[in-house]
């Protein structure tokens, strides 16, 4: 997030003034416009740039859903979790996001938003924000052991749907559509916005959803498979995302089980220095 | 979930009459009590038997949100994926639930549930469930290693808070309490009911949220910490659950990361069979 000084600040240098045209004109922040008609209230319209195969990509609707907590007057801080469910099929017509603050308090703010499409909710989802504040910190979990993201191949999105072009994948493990099924489900990769962009916590949303449903993989085919639940915690302070910058970020993503038509995967999303910035689990409907 | 033809079956036999006396007189199913005041409108009062430090403990809470559901006259199928928002200090008093069927499709129905004391929210969540249907299955999470229920002692909580006296716990790693800083907060435990009672998704629920907060672990002290946010997924279908019945499951829970006040843990709940019944992941805040 810019605040207004920043801003001020780099109004001062007409490098910066040429940045801030050109993350302006970022795709992933096109696709995120949203226009106030209310306390709360925007209309916005899905990005075809964002499209996937039948709707469009959870991630930018993840993110469309916390664009409208960030937008809001009444926050303090940043977003630590974010809950989505994907109720029905989102289609390319305009919509109405509805952000409510729930409950204030002094660590937290609880927020709920709604999609909506022709006066049905679509996807809705409850955010939780709160204040930074420096703390006793610990990282038990081991990032994943992938050589340097210049080391790994960008992997050919040409004739991929149209989300899918806007990120820039490098498959260390785990590639999109392999034909062998893959016992563990497991993907290692290098990610980032095609056209570079500086993380945030919207990129954070949307690229926890950035990795193919798992039964794609432990089955070798892809048959129609969709997010039901997708929640994503936040783990990372606004000083780490900046550090991080437009470099590549390292995701892996990994089911636990499968059965009765759904299953789950984690994604973990973590920094080039190796810090966790943050994890993501979802549950998937998969059509057998 | 009993069908109304598997009651008038169980009606046949003096035995089954004797257990479902029982079960009714569970604590847990006490704790549970909602009386129905409109269409997916309850009242109901905190019990103090699932109480914690400040409040009932939030696998009751959770267990109650989901109740909602499950006695909802147009619940089709059986829960798959529940979110649960803590969003302000609950008290002993007397609650009003309220559930909405937000959208209700083929594959999935899902609902919003809100917990409200003097007309304020204090909690809320986010459901989703749907028919069983029978798919190909695959499990690439691997159990944890631990012996048999009955080789590990049982945790004395003659002492513990009223809500974790109600659980037997058998801790194979990493026990409650412990004051030697673990560096993986990890934990390893069988459970079920003190009281034993036949496992179904209510207990789940709750169960999803019988590990302690892993910074006790984490840093050998017990200071001020709770759930914010809660989101559990229910894999196994209900005759899992049945085959399951009272015998204790397995539990392990485990954190990623912690930093400026927040921490994430996994809670995976294994029936004995070595079958994934649920998973589940929470968002800690902690006092520093």
């Amino acid at each position: 997030m810019l605040t207004i000084m920043q801003i001020t600040d780099w109004k001062i240098s007409m490098t910066a003034a040429t940045i801030l045209a050109e993350a302006a004109a970022h795709p992933f922040d096109e696709a995120l416009a949203l226009r106030p008609v209310g306390e709360g209230v925007y209309e916005g319209v899905p990005s075809p740039r964002y499209w996937n195969m039948a709707g469009p990509f959870g991630g930018i609707t993840a993110a469309t859903l916390l664009k409208g907590v960030l937008d809001h007057p009444a926050l303090r801080g940043r977003p630590l979790a974010q809950t989505v469910n994907f109720c029905a099929a989102i289609t390319p017509d305009p919509f109405v996001l509805k952000v409510v603050l729930e409950r204030d308090g002094k660590s937290t703010q609880h927020w709920s938003a709604r999609l909506e499409q022709a006066g049905q909710m679509a996807a809705n989802a409850t955010l939780v924000t709160g204040p930074e504040r420096e703390t006793w910190a610990h990282q038990p979990a081991q990032p994943p052991e992938v050589g340097e993201a210049s080391s790994v191949p960008v992997f050919d999105t040409a004739a991929a749907t149209a989300w899918f072009a806007q990120y820039e994948m490098r498959f260390e493990h785990g590639a999109f559509g392999q034909e062998q099924p893959s016992q563990t489900g497991l993907t290692r990769a290098w990610l980032r916005d095609r056209q570079p962009r500086a993380l945030d916590y919207l990129a954070l949303a949307s690229m926890a959803d950035a990795f193919a449903p798992r039964v794609f993989l432990m089955r070798g085919v892809r048959a129609p498979a969709a997010t039901v639940s997708l929640s994503t915690y936040f783990l990372a302070g606004q000083a780490e995302l900046s550090a991080q910058a437009a470099r590549p970020i390292l995701g892996s993503a990994q089911p636990r089980a499968a059965s009765q038509g759904f299953h789950d995967q984690t994604v973990e999303l973590w920094s080039d220095a190796k810090s966790l910035l943050a994890v993501s689990h979802q549950l998937v409907w998969f059509k057998d």
